[in-house]
């Protein structure tokens, strides 16, 4: 099992739950999140930041502004891991920077609590 | 090290909190999130899904809808999972769709910040 | 990689995205939580209900209050984290209970959506 973690735009929300059901995935979680990518950051910045200089480190910290996401965590068999992610990226892609990032972490067991079923039997 | 993540009902926070407390877990946070469990959904529908009928596909999009939930994580000592799972599981299971799930993940390490404790004794 | 987790008070948050800049991570998210630590606790009751007592129990419940936090999750490359630990530290450590935890946590893989990159490079 693996948990699949979405970071997307606000109003692709929807789109991305219908995107989840659409791959067999009926259960999920989501939650609001602040959060910025690389993508809204001058590369040359962040480039001078780890040279060390100091200017460029208080350019970045001005620009330290968070956008507000929303977060959807799924839970997944392994071999589901790949058609998730390929469903979430179709949908929230439009090549722009804010388009999101997506996790995958390491599960060591889940537990429907209604059953107390673990594993695999909990999450389908 | 394990972080111990619980999805519950709104209304068992507070007596959930207090199991954890009884199962001598001091040190835990919290947040508001929306969740589904595939027991809200009609298990014929996600086979339907699953073979690829996309009438089913709809159907399932147009009941994802998002239940009011609370995450409650803990990070705990390894042999102190069974009781969190068990104390969560005891407090919560109504035998009802929506009871939640608990999800165990690996954790590399915890610090705490105001000492600089890191490893278990972060945690205890 | 590695996602940290940091769980600070309130009023730290824009002194500690901060100090994420500096260390050069430019990518990150935030939510609101509320938690708790054992510093807000008595060790002695914690010991009392390690120890069985029903007394030290109920009286751990019903200081079981959270406090807001803050939580902030970077993901990172593996030889970035003790830089963005340490840096976290610098920033929240007051001394005083409720500095705030920091967890490590593996990561399986990471996908940049805008461009369908993975692993490092999505994050980088």
């Amino acid at each position: 099992m693996k948990e699949v973690i979405a970071v997307v735009r606000m109003n692709m929300m929807n789109r991305t739950k219908k995107a989840l059901s659409d791959a067999g995935i009926a259960a999920y979680f989501a939650h609001e999140a602040q959060g910025r990518g690389i993508g809204f950051v001058n590369p040359k910045l962040l480039e001078g930041v780890k040279k060390g200089y100091e200017e460029a480190a208080e350019l970045l910290g001005e620009k330290g502004k968070l956008y507000p996401k929303r977060m959807v965590t799924a839970v997944v068999e392994d071999d589901q891991v790949d058609d998730v992610v390929e469903a979430i990226i179709q949908i929230n892609q439009t090549g722009k920077p804010g388009d999101g990032k997506i996790f995958v972490l390491p599960i060591k067991d889940a537990v429907r609590v209604r059953t107390g079923e673990t594993g695999i039997k909990s999450i389908s």
